[in-house]
């Protein structure tokens, strides 16, 4: 195997094209960037001798076979819904596939095609999804073979502005996908407490967020994700009576944004009237009632149950949402609206720094004693160009690349990170870029 | 044409069948009544001479043909998803068609292929939507034909239970389907207040009530409807400031709804974990977070701001939410749960009777002086056989069939009620079955 196709340039790939672009030098592998923006793909390249860049419209069959078909392992970078498509094509012309993103049902489904095949269609092998299953399964295995009884396991990620970045009142700036910020929580959150069932719906999830200490680092608040059950059983804590997993936010987050949904802010599901004529103000407006007395905020903070200058309130106004300032977005939904004004609020500048924080809480009790361990990730970007996102991202991505080029993975069908064959190599060499779990045990 | 063919034979049909055999006897038509239970439409027939029952499984094409060749018009009181499939044998078959259900987009398409055959397919000719549009336009035709300029209308309608019947701190029964009642809201409404949209989300729909006075009964509460723009263009009312539609409940409803909203129990998009093994107070124990002291129904309390004795949390005690008593539903989600639980709790029982009210206010400019003009319809019906929800329902319908069957409607296509060559002459008839609107008027 010599040759490697990474479909998709954007800013989540740079950190995985540096890394197999080094690892290529080293074992003389060719490295191909395909993008539909061929400029950028250059770019990404930028010369290097064992890259090469391509032009690629993902849905020209041919073309994509073509590209395909020239590599060894391709890694897909593409939006997820875009992935299934390239996996028939690797399945087809059997290639391994390695992707960040949640693998579909649809895609388990290749699983036998793939075995069949000996290959390896990795899936979730980012950051969160990723590392989170990495680092976790990594403990959970150490914590069985020591013969411990986990009781609970609770595993909290967020993507978050460095406090040295960090200058508004929702101390937050997108590192990531806005749509899916905005979008965030929607549905009914369900998760295990003392072997119980909990469900929160969507309208109480964010005043029903929790406060965790972060060591070194204070409060962080976190409400619950929709997903804390799916793993249950690929992390083999079938009978657990504790699980959850949530998203990390700075103190003063959740609340201010409840606020946006009670409001009606985060709604992607209808189009606001003339919405391209209308001010934020206005906007505002159109959410509460006009039989009431007061300026729009007044009414609003009644309405949230907020003094008008509250926390929340002033975070509320921060954003611009009581300004007569034209929104002129044609034909948009609330969470477009939104979006695009979070898009400006709440952008990462050129020399700022993203800080991701990883933290798994596990209970458990061993030679009749309970023990709680937090295992803490901290890590912060150097700047917009090379964010902790990114480079968390890409790296065990490009790090796995390597290893199935290598053939040091005997694993095959459709995966996700859970195994030691996969997780050891991988979070070893993350290290190296300063991948580092803190630990802290203390004894109940 | 002598030839009537009724699909469904329900308890929302009783009324039209009712009717139409009673006409039957007197112009010599036939009236065939199909349902998949054919021992219901015999006992709906109940031995009349110009009736037959007959067994119909719609989903059987050849017999649906097979009825439907033999009839000149049809009444289908099917589901409203399984109209469609009707709608085309009736464009291939050359037949008449009623509904009372809304017209979907896919039904207007056939408009085209109607009028060419002379058709006429009329739906939304029951109640809400129905008598609410012959009752609306013939109001404002009237006021446009005095020259008025109509600034508000708003039209409210309640399926509510007659105040001798009403023995529950709900003082709410089931007249109509219960699923329907459950989810209802789930979205965004959408209305018009001083020229302006307003919208309001699901979360805060049941708290942004009104109270509206219903001369003669009193005050009631309304919830907005999603649909209220709907009709704005039909109604031909396009440059109107002031449009809603809303829902009416008896005084304490609205708060006590919200806060299962609030809770989470009118989701029906998830299944609850083993919920044929928990009891109700486990249910409302997963619901809220267990770090948190005192009983369940405390902890409920607290979580939606109201004292663990107040009226809002002694309608959710009287449901028997907080009962160790055994769920039982399999794989339900917790919107089937609380369909199942108040199909019990409010039932309407063999001699209560239900009540609708439909109210219509109209303020205009006549003359320089500005009017109110409320429209109003109450109605109770007998005993759970003779509801006036069914016969408010299957009277609009079976008269109109009439009229159909006379050749005395000139309109072809698709339609709704809001033409005079309709609603005069079934409006007028209503009459006879007590069905007035009585008219308060006031100058401002």
């Amino acid at each position: 195997m010599n040759s490697i196709l990474v479909i998709g340039a954007g800013r989540s790939a740079t950190a995985l094209i540096n890394y197999v672009l080094k690892e290529a030098e080293k074992y003389g592998w060719s490295v191909t960037v395909a993008d539909a923006d061929p400029e950028l793909a250059a770019k990404k390249i930028n010369n290097h001798p064992n890259g090469r860049s391509a032009w690629l419209d993902v849905l020209k069959v041919n073309d994509r076979h073509d590209l395909i078909s020239r590599a060894d392992v391709v890694v897909s970078m593409l939006p997820a819904h875009l992935h299934l498509e390239v996996a028939h094509d690797c399945i087809r012309l059997k290639k391994h596939l390695i992707t960040a993103s949640y693998v579909s049902k649809e895609m388990y489904q290749l699983g036998d095609e793939a075995r069949k095949r000996d290959l390896i269609f990795m899936g979730e092998m980012g950051l969160d999804p990723g590392i989170d299953h990495m680092s976790a399964m990594q403990k959970i295995h150490e914590l069985k073979e020591l013969g411990a009884t986990i009781k609970t396991f609770r595993s909290f990620t967020g993507g978050l502005v460095a406090p040295e970045s960090d200058d508004n009142p929702w101390h937050y700036k997108f590192t990531w996908n806005p749509r899916n910020v905005v979008l965030a929580g929607q549905g009914t959150a369900q998760y295990l407490e003392n072997g119980k069932y909990k469900y929160i719906p969507y309208n109480r999830l964010f005043k029903r967020y929790r406060t965790v200490d972060i060591p070194g680092m204070g409060d962080y608040e976190v409400y619950a994700n929709r997903d804390s059950l799916l793993y249950r059983e690929v992390y083999g804590l079938s009978g657990i009576p504790n699980i959850m997993r949530g998203t990390l936010r700075n103190v003063g987050f959740c609340d201010a944004w409840n606020a946006l949904v009670k409001i009606g802010l985060t709604d992607g599901s209808y189009p606001i009237h003339d919405s391209e004529k209308l001010t934020y103000l206005q906007l505002m407006e159109a959410f509460i009632s006009g039989s009431q007395e007061g300026s729009v905020k007044d009414r609003i903070a009644r309405m949230l149950g907020e003094e008008p200058n509250s926390d929340v309130m002033s975070k509320l106004e921060w954003l611009g949402l009581f300004k007569n300032k034209k929104i002129k977005l044609p034909n948009a939904t609330p969470a477009l609206i939104l979006e695009h004004l979070l898009l400006d609020k709440w952008k990462l500048r050129r020399l700022e720094k993203d800080m991701i924080i990883m933290q798994h809480e596990f209970e458990y009790e061993l030679e009749g004693k309970e023990h709680i361990t937090l295992s803490t990730l901290v890590m912060k970007g150097t700047r917009r160009r090379d964010t902790a996102m990114s480079r968390l991202v890409g790296l065990p991505m490009g790090i796995f690349v390597k290893f199935v080029m290598l053939g040091k993975i005997t694993a095959t069908g459709v995966n996700i990170p859970v195994m030691p064959e996969v997780y050891n190599p991988v979070l070893e060499e993350l290290k190296e870029f300063g991948v580092t779990f803190k630990e802290t045990n203390r004894t109940l």
